[in-house]
């Protein structure tokens, strides 16, 4: 099986976990049988190998997202990385001329395309599986999932199928409706649509010729700045009349919202949290080392990391995000390719971080105009390369650097550094990248 | 006048913005009429200043709190610093020889005792005046304020006085009663203790004289840990039959818990904040630089510190206390005589920790033997003093330090430090303190 799992946007409505850089998919925030915590991503790619060890799963993605990727899931997955937002027929013609393209897969395969952050059981995955295979049939050129609702909701667009039999063909798709015309739709069988479908992957390749101007994967990647912002739904599924709908009654939440996120934790808590026992239907998540008391609160949502603190009762956690919008976002916490930074400190004309290399990783070799810099080595073996001389470092080891001057770490261990940034107009854009003469 | 401050305990009550070594009276949430904030102590000493600019203030305290005061209220204050916590008769005692020995203030004046953290109004203290012109009369050993009881509290003790009238003799003293006594009390007339006395000098050094054996304050002062923990109105006040009591009937809060203290707030919130419309009666306090969202929160009091995080419901934060006790008391932030310091980082072996000098100052000479510091300079001027050897420092200069070296460093400006401990057992403990030979 060829799974294609789209994943979009920062999240917002997760605020203070995800961010400008951070998803909401890589939050670790759902506890294993083995009392680990595992997230949104790591649970649906276990999840789909469980049920097929030898699907093939590609992440269709952002730049920002591969190095959390990496981290969570290794390098067994395909990455189709799209060198900027612009919607989801693009992000669907590129990764399937990626599939094609670079990985070689023949075009008569079946391709299964779901968004990466579903809470679903492995009744979902077996299901995308009978979506594929039914694509393969060729009885239609894509064969979508309709979630049957479990009440008239207002937040999903629903699909009309012909009749109510396991497989229909689609009569029409309608949008978001409000609640007394999404239970007319249920009454005549509708299903909500969350995104999934599967088709042969020659018929997307050749939609993606009709409508954009490519020669392959390369072109179209180079291009794919230029392309219009389009969903799918409305480039491609919404004028197909060959066109097929599966019934999925199993549980499908949406983790978009905190209010659906916290029912989907194994515990009230996660981190240094003390609530007291006249806390009721309150779900606490804590990033920070320091330790966070709850007294007496009912049908709320802490949460704090290093991006900042939330509390909200449940219901008014759903309107989030124009606060989240008004903020400073400063990013105080990122993952990187090669491990990760904290903000600790922050004056007019300095900052200082903590920076986390894991082993055998390295920064990349750079320079900064306007501003010098101090690596305090706290833990770990490595080494430096500045202005081109390498040398050992270990905890302990202090390293500075003017302005100007191109550097680079390279772990050995894990490597923890605190770096002391210096200089008037300290800013992430301040970075020049070079190439390593080793 | 000469005005006696009791500046007590560590408030954990008001966690996280107080905590062991930072007292409620130094938490800046008192808004003035200017917008700047300030403390109880400020408050407490601008309005003792206003209605007697003469007044000569003593605060009688743990020499915990020296830097706060020096800081908050500057020289001008007389400090009486008790070597170790003994209740308050001896701290009366010891305060009283302070101000014979010490100040030569003569036996006839008299002294007047009060709380350091009581929200009043400026009649608060012209009563001071009165009680002190009282007690200089010698109608009576002591003369006591009595505060108009608003309701039948069960938190304070009771002064039962022999009729109505404003100044008359004290009959008895009761105890803390239930609610149900509280009423009969105050049906009595009985007024609150608030911990608020005036009497001639002479009378309580004869006390003290009569149940300790001591020379003078210097003598009194070194014996202090030896004395036995017992409080002024068991000790003199309940005993003495020369005593009277002054009704007081003005505003008089204490605020010795979060919902008392948020009572005394001008406006809802002090920091990074954004409340939500929905919020209704919620104040909150943040000292974090990160951001606070509440949405939807009802009769709630959210607080950050370097410490922690506190959300809790009004009527259940004054049981704070106990959930507070359990905490991990590792002390994040502190004011020192000479600036304050805040731990930015902590590792297995190593802590890192933002140092701010205030200029003019320097920290104490010392070494210690278990672990390696190093100094980033991020902003200022000043001096270095290693193992005897003076060096200027500016920003961006680095000091490495091994374990065992003897160092300080001096403010020149506000000097803002990065420091990185290294070492396996990285605790306050770790330090021998030095004379400087200069």
């Amino acid at each position: 099986m060829n799974i294609v799992l789209l994943s979009g946007g920062s999240g917002k409505r997760l605020w203070p976990l995800s961010n400008d850089i951070r998803s909401k998919q890589f939050i670790k925030i759902f506890k294993k049988e083995d009392g680990e915590y595992e997230s949104m991503v790591q649970r649906v790619y276990r999840q789909i190998k469980k049920v097929d060890p030898q699907a093939k799963v590609t992440i269709a993605t952002a730049k920002t997202q591969i190095a959390a990727i990496s981290h969570q899931l290794g390098e067994s997955v395909g990455i189709s990385v799209e060198p900027c937002r612009r919607d989801t027929f693009p992000a669907i013609a590129l990764v399937t001329a990626y599939l094609h393209d670079v990985q070689g897969v023949p075009e008569e395969e079946p391709v299964v395309v779901c968004p990466v952050d579903p809470y679903v059981d492995e009744d979902y995955f077996e299901m995308l599986k009978t979506l594929g295979n039914q694509a393969a049939k060729g009885e239609a050129n894509l064969v979508l999932m309709g979630i049957e609702p479990t009440y008239p909701s207002e937040k999903y667009g629903y699909i009309i199928p012909r009749g109510k039999a396991n497989l229909s063909k689609v009569d029409s798709f309608k949008e978001k409706p409000d609640a007394e015309t999404a239970k007319q739709y249920i009454a005549q069988g509708a299903l909500w649509n969350g995104g999934v479908f599967a088709y042969r992957l020659k018929y997307v390749l050749e939609k993606a010729h009709e409508l954009i101007a490519f020669d392959d994967y390369e072109d179209l990647f180079r291009k794919y700045h230029t392309l219009e912002k389009i969903s799918f739904d409305y480039a491609v599924a919404e004028k197909e009349t060959e066109i097929q709908v599966m019934r999925f009654g199993g549980r499908w939440k949406d983790l978009g919202t905190w209010n659906t996120l916290t029912e989907a934790m194994v515990e009230n808590t996660i981190g240094n949290v003390i609530p007291n026992d006249t806390c009721e239907d309150v779900h606490i998540v804590n990033e920070l080392d320091m330790p966070v008391l709850c007294m007496g609160l009912k049908n709320a949502i802490v949460s704090a990391s290093p991006e900042g603190i939330l509390v909200t009762d449940k219901e008014q956690s759903a309107y989030i995000k124009p606060y989240v919008d008004q903020l400073d976002n400063q990013v105080m916490f990122a993952e990187k390719s090669w491990g990760s930074f904290r903000v600790l400190d922050v004056t007019a004309d300095s900052m200082t971080i903590k920076v986390t290399l894991n082993p055998g990783n390295r920064m990349n070799y750079h320079s900064h105009e306007h501003r010098d810099e101090i690596w305090n080595v706290i833990e770990g073996k490595g080494t430096v390369i500045i202005d081109g001389m390498k040398q050992s470092v270990q905890t302990g080891d202090v390293v500075t650097m003017q302005a100007g001057c191109r550097h680079t770490i390279i772990a050995e261990t894990e490597l923890k550094v605190i770096e002391v940034q210096l200089g008037k107009e300290i800013s992430i854009h301040d970075k020049r990248k070079f190439q390593l003469e080793e």
